[in-house]
C-alpha cells in the first residue's frame, strides 16, 4: 500500500520497482535517484570508502542536498525518502552524508554481488526478506551456547587499561586479563568506556561523530492476519506518519497477525516525548489508513524504543554526517594497542545489518588470532 | 598578512573588511557571505533558533552548500573559509549546519548589540580583541578562590544518581549529595557520565550529537616580537595549512616574541598523526611564508592538542552539523530531575566563548536557586 496526500494505492511489491511505489507523483524521481545512487556506489571502495575518487565532493554533501540538486524534488517526492531513511537508518536525509550513503549502498553486497539499494530496502530478493524462527536473538543465543560459562551477562565494561604484558577490562564486579580484548558495542557506548592510556584523538573523535540512528518499532497484534483477505502483504509505504513504513510480522503458521511499523528519525524524535495514548491513536490510524478500520483494534500493542535503551542508545546504526569518514574513517578498524573493533559499523558488507555484525566479529577473531 | 598560491599580501586590521583579507580574489565572496550571513542571523532567536521562520531549511544545509550555492565557490574563497571555520569552530564548513552556523553569529552579541560574524571573528572591536593579563586561566582561578576548599580537584564524576530526597555525584574517591547538581563539561564528556535513571532518549541523543571541534595550538616563542618592527601585527590568514590563522601572543611589555597558530579541522585530524618534527617543521615554514624566515628559527615550541586532552576530547566548542538543533535543541537547556546543564554550549550568548562559559554558569545557578 501506498498512502499519501492524495489517498492510498495498492501496488504490488514483486515488480522491478520492488518495495518502492510505482505511484506516477514519485516514480520518476525515486528511479532517477535510485539508479544514480547504485551507480556512484559502484565507485565507493567498502574497505576504504574515503579514498574513493569522487569521496571529496561526496563527503561534503548531505543526501538530502543531492536529492533535491538531482531529482525534481517535490514534496512528495522528499516525504517518500523520509519514508525510507527513517525506516534504514533512523534519522533524516538532512543527517546522512552522501559518501556514507553511497558506501551503504555499495556495503548491501558481498564478495561476489555489488551492493545496489534496491538490495538494501526490498522484501522480495532484499535484506528485508527473511525473518529468524525464533526471533533475531537466535544469533546470539546460539554463540553463547558454543561459549558456555565464558560468557558473562550484567558485566558492563566500565573501563579498559592497557599495558606491555596485556588489557584488563574492568567492571562493576570483578576484572579479567587477557592478551587482547575484542570491543563490539555501538560506537557511541565505546566511547563511554574510560581508556587507559586514552584512546588516541582521531579515534575519541570518530566516536564523538557517530550517533545513534532514532528508531521506534509498533507492533499491533490481531487475532488473525486480516489484511491477507484482502490480498495485502502488509507493506505500506505512507508519505504520513508517524508509521511511514510497515511489514507484516506475524508468526509463520498464521496463528494471529502482527503488523509492525516503524517510527523513525524525525518522528521518533517527536513521538517518543508524546504520551503513550496519543502515540498509540496517531500509529494505530496510520495502520487504520493502509489497511482500514479493522487495524483500530489490535489485541495487544507492543512498542520498543532503542533510544531509551542503555545499552543501545539508538538503532540501527550509527549515521554519519557530512566530513566524518573523509577524515576519520581511518581509525574505524585500526586496532589501538590490544584493542580491536568490531561490530555492525565496522563491517565492509551489511554495515548495520545483523550479517555485518557477524562479519565483523569474524575479521576481528582473525585480527586477535594472527596477533598472538 | 594574507597568503596564498599568489603569494603574500599585506593588509590593514582596521578597515571596515576587520580581519578578513580585501584581495580582490576573495574579498566580493567574503563581502557577500559576510553579508548575507549577518542578515539572515538576525531572524534566528538566540535561546530557540529552532524556532526561527527559515529554520528547517537552513538545518539542512551545510554552511558549505550554501556557500558553494550563494558565493562564486571559487578555490581561494573556499580555502579562506576553511581558515576561518578551522580557527572559530575547529572543524570544516562541510561539518557545520547553516542554522548553527547563523545561530553562532546571532550568538556573538548580548542584551544590547545584534550579533555579527565581524564581532566574532575581528581583532578590533571584535571577539579576538583582548588577552587575559596573567590568562585565560585566571577566570578559574579567581571563581576556585572565592569557594575556597569547597573546590574538590582530580575527583572525576563517574555517576550521577537520583532519588526522590536528593542527587548523589559518585567520584572515583568518594560520593558527594546534595538538592540540584550543575553539569558543566563539555557535552560529549557530559554523555559519558553513568546516570540513574539514565537520561532521557532526547537528551542523550543530542548529545551524541554533538562532536567537540578539532583544534590545535602551536606556538613559536622568539627573543622578539621581530615582526612589529615591520609594521606587521603578526596576524595572518593563509589559504595554505596546517597554520592558517596566527595571533601576535607576546607578553604585554614585548620582553619576547610569541607568533600563536591556530591548527584546526580537517589539518588537525591529518597534522596530530604526524611526526612532531614533520609538524613543527611544516608549522614554523607556514611562519616563515607569513613573517619572513626570521620566523624559521623560534628559541622554543609549544604545541598544545585538545583532542588528545582526556577531559576535554575537542576544541574550542560542540560542532553540530544539519537536523541537530532543529530536532534535538529543546534539551540543550531541559533540566533532568534535579540536573541542571552549563557549559559554554548551553549560552545564548557567547556561545562557544568563555563569556559564554560564564554567563551559562549563571543561568544555571539561578536556576537552582529558584528550584530550592
Amino acid at each position: 500500500v501506498f498512502f499519501g496526500p492524495r489517498g492510498r494505492e495498492e501496488f504490488p511489491n514483486n515488480t522491478p520497482f520492488g518495495t518502492a511505489p510505482p505511484d506516477p507523483v514519485v516514480a520518476g524521481d525515486i528511479a532517477v535517484a535510485v539508479t544514480e545512487l547504485d551507480q556512484m556506489s559502484t565507485s565507493v571502495p567498502v574497505d576504504q570508502p574515503w579514498t574513493a575518487s569522487g569521496a571529496d565532493d561526496w563527503d561534503r554533501q548531505t543526501l538530502d542536498a543531492w536529492l533535491r540538486a538531482n531529482t525534481s524534488g517535490n514534496a512528495e517526492f522528499m516525504a517518500v525518502t523520509s519514508a525510507a531513511t527513517e525506516a534504514i537508518f533512523g534519522c533524516e536525509a538532512r543527517e546522512l552524508s552522501l559518501l556514507y550513503t553511497l558506501f551503504y549502498i555499495a556495503a548491501s553486497g558481498n564478495e561476489q554481488n555489488a551492493g545496489t539499494f534496491e538490495r538494501n530496502f526490498n522484501t522480495a530478493g532484499g535484506a528485508q526478506e527473511s525473518r529468524f524462527v525464533g526471533g533475531a536473538q537466535t544469533i546470539a543465543l546460539q554463540v553463547a551456547a558454543q561459549l558456555g560459562r565464558r560468557v558473562v551477562l550484567n558485566a558492563p565494561a566500565r573501563r579498559i587499561a592497557q599495558s606491555s604484558s596485556g588489557v584488563t577490562v574492568v567492571t562493576d564486579g570483578f576484572s579479567a586479563t587477557a592478551q587482547r580484548v575484542i570491543v563490539a558495542i555501538p560506537p557511541t557506548l565505546a566511547g563511554r568506556i574510560d581508556y587507559d592510556p586514552p584512546m588516541p584523538p582521531l579515534r575519541d573523535q570518530l566516536i564523538q561523530h557517530m550517533p545513534q540512528g532514532t528508531l521506534m518499532k509498533f507492533e499491533a497484534i490481531y487475532d488473525t492476519p486480516f489484511w491477507r483477505a484482502q490480498g495485502l502483504s502488509g507493506q505500506a509505504v505512507s508519505e504520513i506518519g508517524p508509521i511511514k513504513v510497515t511489514f507484516d510480522t506475524s508468526p509463520a503458521d498464521g496463528s494471529f497477525g502482527i503488523l509492525m511499523g516503524f517510527i523513525g528519525g524525525h518522528e521518533a524524535r517527536v513521538w517518543e516525548n508524546r504520551s503513550a495514548d496519543e502515540r498509540r491513536a496517531a500509529a494505530l490510524q496510520n495502520l487504520a489508513n493502509y489497511f482500514g478500520n479493522e487495524a483500530l483494534n489490535p489485541r495487544e500493542i507492543v512498542e520498543f524504543n532503542w533510544s531509551s535503551e542503555v545499552w543501545n542508545r539508538g538503532c540501527p546504526v550509527a549515521v554519519l554526517g557530512p566530513g566524518t569518514l573523509i577524515d576519520f574513517g581511518t581509525a574505524l578498524r585500526t586496532p589501538v594497542g590490544r584493542i580491536h573493533w568490531a561490530g555492525t559499523e565496522t563491517s565492509t558488507f551489511w554495515n548495520g545489518y545483523m550479517d555485518g555484525a557477524v562479519r565483523s566479529g569474524e575479521r576481528a577473531a582473525q585480527e586477535v588470532l594472527t596477533a598472538l
